[in-house]
C-alpha cells in the first residue's frame, strides 16, 4: 500500500525558479503493517531521478512506446516473492522546473537538503511506525537520485546509516562535462540564454549549473556557466564548484563520515551509456584506498534498462543492512 | 505461485527436427486458491512468442542490457492491484529448435495444436480446480503467442471461448513476405542451404516454412520455401499455404467458429515495428463485416515494449468474459 | 562545359498541380566539342530521381552533412581520366510539386513521356551536333530516374536505342507497398487529407498516386490511394494500376519493344535499403526467360552511397553500346 | 597525373612495430605541368588521416557501400572548373600498423616527421619543377592529417610556410580522453594486452600511444596507457604526454614559429561527431588571444562527410597564400 501526502517546506520557500514549495511524499507500507501495530520498521527513502518526480516514480507515464509498471509492483515482490524482512519506503519530491533538484540546496532550485533532512524524515517519523535512528534509515536511489542519495548521506551520518547508489551522476570530468559543449553545439551560433523548450540539453546544463554553481546575482537564469562562449574555454573556477559536488572528488573530504555508515552498496551497469560504471569504480577505488568497506556490484545491464531490478537488490540490500532493534 | 511440471506427449514425438517431446508445463495459481478447496476458477492458456518458451517467459533471462521481472510480478498485480477475480493461469511450452512451433500441427516440428488441445487442457483439469468447459477457457498470447491463440481458438471452439489476441503475426503479405527477401539478402550471393547459426533471419525463415509449408520428403531441411533463389519471383503456390495460416485469411472460414466464442480482444502497439497494427486493423474489418462482435484495441506501444502491460490488461478481459459458472 | 537552357512545354502546361511548364535543360559538352566543328555526337539522356531536379543534380546543395560535387566533376573523368570516347548528356527537369514527375504521362503532374520525347529529343538534336538517330540515344537514370529510363525506353525504342537502369523503382509489391501503410501510420487515426509539409511519407504517396493512379474528377487532390482507410485493405483495382508501371509487371508486355534496343544495363546495390536489387533480379529474370539480351550488374553499395560511380558506370557503357557512324 | 613512387627511409628504419621502411609517395603534377618545362611550382604537402595510406587516399577502395572517387578527380577539379593557379600535391605515406604513425617521431612507430621534412620534401624538390622554399611550400590534412600538418608546421617553419588544419585531431581533454575508458569497457573485465583484431578501440588507444606516450622498455607494446586500470584513475603524467601533442596545449609553446607561417587556415564541420570543432574554435581563441592571423571556418559538415570538398577548399586557399616567385 503506497499513501500519498503533501508536505509544505520552508526550506523550498523562495526559491528563484518560482517552484512550489509544496510537494508529494508518498510513503510505501509493507505487507504486514497493518496487522500488527505494535511493530516498528527501519525505513529507505528512495530518490528520484533526473527528468522525474516522485508521482512519476509511483505512477510512471503510461503513453509511451514502452510500459513501466507502477512502483508498488516493483517493491512488493521484495517482500513477498522474494521474501525480505519488511521495511518502509518514503518517496519525497525532487522535482525542479528544469529536471532535477539533485537533492542539493540551492537558492535557485530550493533547499533540498534541508527538506529531506528534516521535513521529510521528520514527518515520516512521525506519521508512521519506524525506528527513528540512523542506523534504521537508509537513503538509495537510481542516476541523480543515487547522486542525491550520496550527497545526503555521506554529509549527514547522523540522520542516514545506509547508502545504496545506483548508476549515480559521478567522474563529472568524464561523463558530464563534454554535455556543456554539446548544449553549445545544440544552439550555435547563438550565444547561451536560457533553457529551451524541447531543447533537453539546454535544461540539463542550466539544471545542473542552478544546482552547482548558481549565482543568485546574474538574473534571470541565476547561474554560472563552466564554459566561455564562443571559445570553448573551460572556466575552470566554475568547473571546479561542479566537481565539489562530485562524489569521486568529494569522496576524500568525507571519510570520516562513510566510516560512520554500517553499509554502502555501489551497483551500475556495465554498459551505462553515461559511463558512470566509472565513477562507480573510481569512488570504489578510493574507498578502498581509505579502507572504508562497501560493495561494489556490476550488472550487465545500460542506464535505465534494469533500474526496476537494481531497485529490488538496493531494497534488499538495505533490508539486510538496516538495523530492526 | 506458479508450479512447474513436465509432459510427455505423443503429439510432440518423433518430429523430424528432433526437438523434444516432453515438455515444460507452468500453472499459476492466483491468491486464495489455496485457501478454498472448494472453489473452481476458469483458466487462462497463455502461450508465449517467437524465440521464447514456457521457461523463458516464467523467469526471463537476467544477463541483458534491459531486465524483465519473473512473470509472477506481471500476473499477481492484475489480482492484487487490479483486483481482478481469480483465474488459473497455465503456460505450456512451443519452444522449436528455430524459434517457435508458432503452436501449429506439423510433421516437421511436432503436433503442437493437438498437443495443447489434448495434452496440456487435459492436464490442467485433471490437476487442478478448474471450471472444465470452453466457456471457461480462454486462450491469450503475443506476437507469435497471439498468432497461437487465434489458431487454437478459431478452430476450436468447442474447447477455447475466449480469445484475446496481441500483436499477433498476422497480414503476412505487408508484413513477413519482405522477410523472405531479406533472408536472401544475409547470405547472398550464396544459395539458401538452412539455418545458419547466429543469423536470426535464415532460422526465422526455415521455422515459418517448417509450420507453414512443411515438405517431409525434402530432407534435410524438410521445407518448401516460398520464394526461388536466385531470381526472387514469389512461388505462389507455396506463399498460399503460407496465406492459410492467416488469420487475415483464414477468417473468411472460420466465421461460424468465431461466432460461437464469448469474447475477442484484438490489441496491437499503433508503433508495431513489424506492423501487426494492420494486421489487427483488417482483421477487426473482417469480423465486423460478418457483424462478428469483438473489441480491437490498440495502444500507444511498439512490438515488444507494453507487452506486460498488454498481458495484465488481456487477463483482466479474460477475467470478466470467462464463466466462472 | 555544362549549358544551361530553359525550355516551355505545351505537353507540361495544364497539370492540375500547377507546376510550371517551363523547365531548365543542362547539356553537357564533352571535352573536345568545340575543336572539331564538324564532329556529331551520340547522346544520353540522364534523368534525375525522386525528390531532385535537373539543376540539383547539376549542382547539389552544399548545406548538408556530407556533400556531392557538380556534376560536371563525375562526368569529366568519365571522358578524361577513364577515357571513354565523347558523349554529349542530356540533363532535363522532371521535378515535381511532391517529389518526381516519375517521368510518365498524368494530367495531374504534367506529361512528362511526351516532354522528353518531343521537346527535350527535339531541342537537343536541334542546338547541338547530335547523331540524331535511336541507336545513337541512350537514356539511364538511377532510382527514379531509372524507372523513368525504363519507362521511355522499353516504350519508345524508335527514340532511344539503349537504356541503363540504376537501382530503379520495381517490384513495387516488395518495395513500394509497405509505404502506403507507413504513410497511413504517419497520420494516424486521422485520414488521409493530402500531402503534409515536413512529411515526406505523404508527400511520396500522393506523388505516386498522381503518376500512377490520377483520378483528375477527384480534387482536389486528383488521385486514388490504393488503400482504404482505415481498414487497411488494398484496394486492388486502384494497386493494379501502379504495378502496371512496374517494370518486372509490365516488361511481359514490351518484349518486342526491348528487342530492339542495343543494349540493357541493370546495375543496383547489394544492400539497397529499398530492395531494389530484387527488382532488378526479378527484371532480369524474365528478360532471360525472354532471351533478351542485357547485362545485370550488382555493386556492394547501398541505395545512394555510390550513385556517381554508377553514372560514371553507365555512360562508360552507353558510349561503348551507342552507335558514333 | 599521379605519378607513384617508392622511398626507403632511414628515418623509418628499426621502428619497434617492424612496419616498412619503404613507403609510397605519390606526386600529382597539375594541368599543364608537362606544356612549359620551365615553369616551377609551389608544392601542397596533403597528409591522410588516421586508419588510411597514401595509396588509399589516392586510390580509395572500391567495395564499401559508399563510393569515393580516386584522388585525382578530387584535385584537378580545383584547377580546371575552379580555376586555380596550378600547385603540385605531394601525397606521402604515414601509415602504421594499429592505425596512422600521427606524423610523429616515435621509436615505436617511426620518425615520421623526420621522414617527411627531410626524405620526402628533399625527393620532391629534387625530382620535380618546385619552388624550394617555406614561402612556397604548404601542408594540410583531414583529422589526423590535419593534425600532422599543425604537428609538422608548428614545429617546422622554415620548411613549411603555409597551414591548412581540416577537422583535426586536438582538445584531447574533451575529444580524445574518453576514448580510453571506451576501450577498457571494450574489453571488460579483462585488463588491456594490446591491440586486438578486429577492436578498432583497441587499436586506438594503442597507436594513440604509441605515438604520443611510448615506451621502449616496456615490451611487448612499447608504450604507457594514460588511464589505471580497474580503477579508471587518469596517470596524470602520461596523460600529460598526450596533451604536449594536443594543438591547444602547444601553441602557446609554438607562437613565435606560427607567427613566421604565411597563412593559417582552421576548418572544421559544426557538426563533427567528436567534436573536434571545438579544438578548432580554441585554437583560434588562443591565436587571437596571441595576435596569429588566421581563418577559422565552420562548414556544415559532420566529421567525414565534406573532406573532399574541404580538400579543394584548403587547396584553393593554399594556392593563393603559397609564393609563385
Amino acid at each position: 500500500m503506497i499513501v500519498h501526502t503533501r508536505l509544505e517546506s520552508a526550506h523550498l520557500a523562495g526559491n528563484l525558479l518560482g517552484d512550489p514549495s509544496e510537494r508529494d511524499l508518498f510513503v510505501y507500507l509493507p505487507p504486514g503493517y497493518d496487522d500488527d501495530p505494535g511493530r516498528r520498521y527501519p525505513v529507505a527513502y528512495l530518490l528520484h531521478a533526473y527528468g522525474g518526480s516522485a508521482e512519476l516514480l509511483v505512477r510512471p507515464a503510461t503513453d509511451g512506446e514502452r510500459w513501466s509498471p507502477p512502483l508498488e509492483d516493483v517493491l512488493e515482490p521484495v517482500f513477498r516473492r522474494l521474501g525480505s524482512p519488511p521495511l518502509i519506503v518514503a518517496i519525497p519530491d525532487g522535482w525542479s522546473r528544469w529536471g532535477c533538484s539533485q537533492w542539493v540546496d540551492s537558492p535557485v532550485t530550493g533547499n533540498f537538503e534541508q527538506y529531506v533532512l528534516h521535513d521529510v524524515v521528520g514527518h515520516v517519523d512521525a506519521a508512521y511506525r519506524t525506528l527513528p535512528a540512523a542506523a534504521s534509515r537508509g537513503v538509495f536511489g537510481f542516476s541523480s537520485g543515487g547522486f542525491g542519495a550520496w550527497h545526503l548521506a555521506s554529509r549527514n551520518p547522523g540522520v542516514f546509516g545506509a547508502l545504496a547508489v545506483l548508476s549515480a551522476d559521478s567522474f563529472l570530468d568524464l561523463t558530464h562535462k563534454h554535455f556543456v559543449y554539446e548544449y553549445l553545439d545544440s544552439i550555435w551560433p547563438e550565444a547561451p540564454s536560457g533553457p529551451i523548450e524541447g531543447n533537453g540539453l539546454s535544461e540539463m546544463i542550466y539544471q545542473y549549473a542552478a544546482c552547482y554553481s548558481p549565482n543568485p546575482d546574474r538574473p534571470p537564469f541565476y547561474v554560472d556557466l563552466p564554459v566561455a562562449f564562443p571559445s570553448g574555454e573551460l572556466r575552470q573556477d566554475v568547473w571546479d564548484r561542479w566537481l565539489a559536488f562530485d562524489p569521486v572528488v568529494n569522496v576524500h573530504d568525507r571519510l570520516d563520515n562513510l566510516r560512520r555508515l554500517s553499509g554502502i552498496l555501489l551497483d551500475a551497469g556495465v554498459k551505462d551509456e553515461y559511463r558512470l560504471q566509472w565513477g562507480h569504480r573510481l569512488l570504489s577505488h578510493h574507498l578502498t584506498e581509505a579502507r572504508i568497506a562497501h560493495e561494489l556490484v556490476e550488472n550487465a545491464g545500460n542506464h535505465g534498462g534494469r533500474s526496476r531490478e537494481r531497485y529490488q537488490v538496493a531494497l534488499e540490500w538495505l533490508a539486510r543492512v538496516l538495523r530492526r532493534d
